[in-house]
């Protein structure tokens, strides 16, 4: 039995226009009203077109043909579905002249006269010109006057015959038909107001730009407000497209590994005490005891290695409490987890990050093409650029390069942000990849159940993987001896009996074993060349947000 | 990166006996006592038969062919693979007199004389005899010893020749091959001895039960063991079968939804405030603010309906902080959700339903056909009886069958188990299947979104599925009108102002929609006849139990 979880947040029904990081709140304000004063025209504008009509149904022979569905309809009241209902996106010249029944949202209402309103109908962000023609014995003006009066993204069943106009429709996604209005019936009202429009938060920079320097304001809708009012935001083609896509990431990781032999788990996520790290977990009170919320499937996963699993991956929610207000953190994210077994060398690790990404990126760019393309037309992004076989540089490798390149940085620490996206502009330039792996981390910086290398203990048998000059892959050979794994713990300063379940998984035979974690948002994100990853996080939680 | 997160509970290695429902506390003390001599026994008896041994390397011109493999060596030092692996189940006939290298446990070691010694080699719960045998210029006594003298779970590499016996090996999963071996490694060295032993904890009831007739006493490891030591525990072939049954069940659920045009959606765990069902859900401080962990993603998938996705599923973890000691509840286990738009009935979500678990239970019948051996072999069960098209009972209906059955009870309360699994047994009689829907429950025991019968508001548009008598699965339509849902919400006695948000989100336009949540523990719980769903989580977490 589900039950009902209620959410709560700022969620006052207001639009906000974008200020740039150099304007001020007094002149974001001053947007606000003027969008709100635009709003308030265009309904005004709306109400006069439309104030001609009024609705008397007695009078028209032809009532049945429009109107609200009552309830009492929606209640699953025709079990036996008689009626053939058509996806807006299945809308093709090939059904010319055929009645057609769609449902879908009324986007944009625009009424003509008293004798014709068009409507245009969107379905999963793909959208169709309606035509309402009033016609002796087939479409009553009052017919016309309903659909001028209903509201945008309101839910409506569309029955009409499909047409093919003279020139092809401009402002729809399929633009070489129409659907010539026989009957429609509103299924659900959208309020007449809404917090923000669908086209104000669909438009692109360059489109607003365009606009501005013809003279004209477009409504930017800003992030926070887009967060505030998902549902409406989601339904952009943009964001239609980067979810699609997030869901083909999904799928194309676990058909790949499973191919490979490796068995989906699912470990959890309330685990005892509070972690070494104290600060980045969200602690919880278990039933008297104290808990935390996994930061990483890392020790279960192993376990399942230990567990004669042989190969395993999961795909679950990975919660840092950490206080990152950058593009790229959020506190709770998607993890895609793997571990297997090694044979020889962490490169089996490293190879098999190679395979599962090319062919990743080879489907994405094949299966999602509508999909890129509606999320390109909002951010305009430059493909991917990636090898058939995946560079791997060397950390001493990078470190060379940058300081052939005059960045000097102390060659045993980590890459801060900004060194690794400088890194990634020296690869693209040498070896015309956005996408490498960086191995052989010093192993100071890695956890402390990382294999140090077997001929250098400053370094470790770990990896980075980079898109587009950012890291969205963690990975390395682990400690599997227990011994040597406290005594590793005990170099970093860990309580070594806090860890002893850990530690004592691998008394019972572990074999050598390796492998990695990525996270979803980011990999759409820098996929699609995304400049945030709350835009790949359906519904985002970091410090400051935690709604809807 | 990924963070290490250590993991405490009571971790002291001892194994205890099952104790069944009657016997008292002392009984399984007693136990314990008796199988710790058992196991002492044991010990002496390996340590007299290998105590002629003394590993004297220096005197054998064949020390390179075994021993421990230095920890250096297993530091990815060797990075080209020239080695050919062969897993354990691919050893068959046909590779008669070829050389084979596998790598995997030590499950039973038998020295038999100073020149022989067998070792059972053990690889994702598949087994193979391997034979050790001195012989001038291959392989020397010490080698024989030093096999002899291998702890139970190490994990070793073994090069030999594949031999096929005369008679079949009986004790083994390869049975027509033994390896006769040239050189033997040991790369990961178990403890001597062991919590749990692999073939006490593979053991069935039905064996236990006849060697207790023959007068022997074997050791049975009672769950709570098990789940302690799950790392051993895992290993055994039944287990082996039980989780990569449930790796299939997710794989099935998300390829039949992906090609009926659902999406997968990953919502978020942490919830703003606490929910009104207030003692179920697990609280904790979220960066200042109250917040709680989701007891289901019903808010979030239903927004993502509303945001235009049209069907939409998502696989994640549930956590309940319900107080329930019973075999079927977890605190935490693995959600399957779906939610989908509805054209005209709740009956298109309940087809759903129908053809995605027929063609669940068809792929795992013809794909898991191993794994459902080797669970049955300790766990023994009948294959699951469901009919191609999936039985619906309306409510009413059930509950003229409890009647005419002569049990009594109130027509508007829920079921409780016992009358859920007493239907069941009349629904096999009548209809011949332990697989079916029961539907138009009635509108008081359902949750307050749930969509009241349009010809009937004492029952809703709601439905459970039941496998072998017990519910898996709750669904139903939802209110997608705003209005109608705060109204409900009140008779409810629900505080509309606490779930704005959500109803809210119905404001936009939302069109008529329903789903249903599956349990996946209790899917292959069922599926396989199993007796507690602790059985069917790799760690499963109940109010008593964090750890491992």
């Amino acid at each position: 039995m589900s039950s009902e979880i209620p959410l709560s947040g700022a969620q006052h029904p207001q639009a906000e226009e974008e200020s740039s990081k150099s304007t001020s709140k007094k002149a974001a304000k001053k947007e606000v009203a003027k969008q709100e004063k635009l709003r308030r025209q265009q309904e005004r504008a709306l109400a006069a077109a439309t104030s001609f009509l009024s609705v008397d149904d007695d009078n028209d022979p032809f009532a049945a043909n429009y109107g609200y569905v009552p309830l009492n309809d929606l209640q699953s009241k025709e079990e036996v579905n008689l009626r053939k209902w058509t996806e807006v996106g299945a809308l093709v010249e090939q059904l010319k002249d055929q009645q057609v029944l769609i449902r879908g949202r009324a986007q944009t209402i625009r009424p003509v006269s008293k004798n014709m309103s068009f409507v245009v109908v969107r379905e999963k962000g793909l959208t169709v010109q309606c035509v309402v023609t009033a016609q002796p014995d087939v479409v009553s003006r009052q017919m016309v006057k309903f659909v001028a009066s209903l509201s945008r993204e309101s839910i409506v069943n569309v029955e009409g015959v499909v047409s093919v106009p003279n020139d092809p429709i401009r402002s729809t996604t399929q633009q070489q038909v129409e659907v010539q209005v026989r009957k429609l019936y509103c299924v659900n009202k959208a309020l007449p107001t809404l917090p923000i429009n669908i086209e104000d938060a669909a438009r692109s920079e360059a489109e607003i730009e365009r606009a501005l320097q013809a003279g004209e304001q477009l409504v930017r809708v800003n992030q926070d407000t887009r967060l505030n009012y998902r549902v409406l935001d989601m339904r952009t083609p943009a964001n239609q497209g980067i979810f699609r896509i997030q869901s083909q990431v999904c799928n194309i990781f676990r058909q790949f590994l499973l191919s490979e032999g490796f068995v989906e788990i699912h470990t959890p996520k309330l685990i005892a005490g509070s972690s070494e790290g104290g600060a980045a977990v969200f602690k919880l009170d278990y039933k008297g005891q104290p808990a935390c919320l996994a930061q990483s499937p890392q020790l279960h996963k192993q376990m399942a290695i230990c567990g004669d699993f042989g190969r395993v991956f999961e795909i679950g929610p990975v919660f840092r409490a950490e206080d990152s207000y950058t593009h790229r953190h959020l506190c709770e994210f998607t993890g895609l987890d793997v571990e297997m077994e090694i044979k020889n060398h962490y490169s089996e690790v490293m190879d098999m990050v190679d395979r599962l990404f090319v062919t990743m990126f080879d489907a994405l760019n094949e299966n999602c093409k509508k999909e890129l393309e509606a999320v390109g037309r909002q951010y305009p992004f430059e493909p991917l650029k990636y090898l058939r076989q995946t560079l791997r540089l060397r950390f001493e490798e990078g470190i060379q390069m940058l300081k052939d390149a005059g960045v000097e940085i102390d060659p045993y620490d980590d890459l801060n942000t900004e060194v690794e996206r400088k890194l990634g502009q020296l690869v693209l330039e040498k070896y015309g990849t956005e996408f490498y792996i960086l191995h052989r981390y010093p192993l100071a910086v890695r956890p402390f159940y990382t294999m140090p290398c077997y001929d250098d203990v400053k370094y470790s048998n770990s990896f980075d993987v980079f898109i587009r000059g950012e890291e969205i892959i963690s990975g390395a050979q682990r400690v599997h001896v227990p011994d040597f794994l406290a005594e590793r713990a005990q170099a970093f300063g860990i309580d070594v009996s806090t860890i002893s379940t850990y530690i004592d998984s691998f008394r019972y035979g572990a074999p050598p074993h390796g492998g990695f974690g990525v996270g979803l948002e980011r990999v759409v994100m820098l996929f699609c060349g995304l400049n945030n990853i709350r835009k790949t996080s359906l519904f985002p939680r970091d410090p400051l947000r935690l709604a809807p």
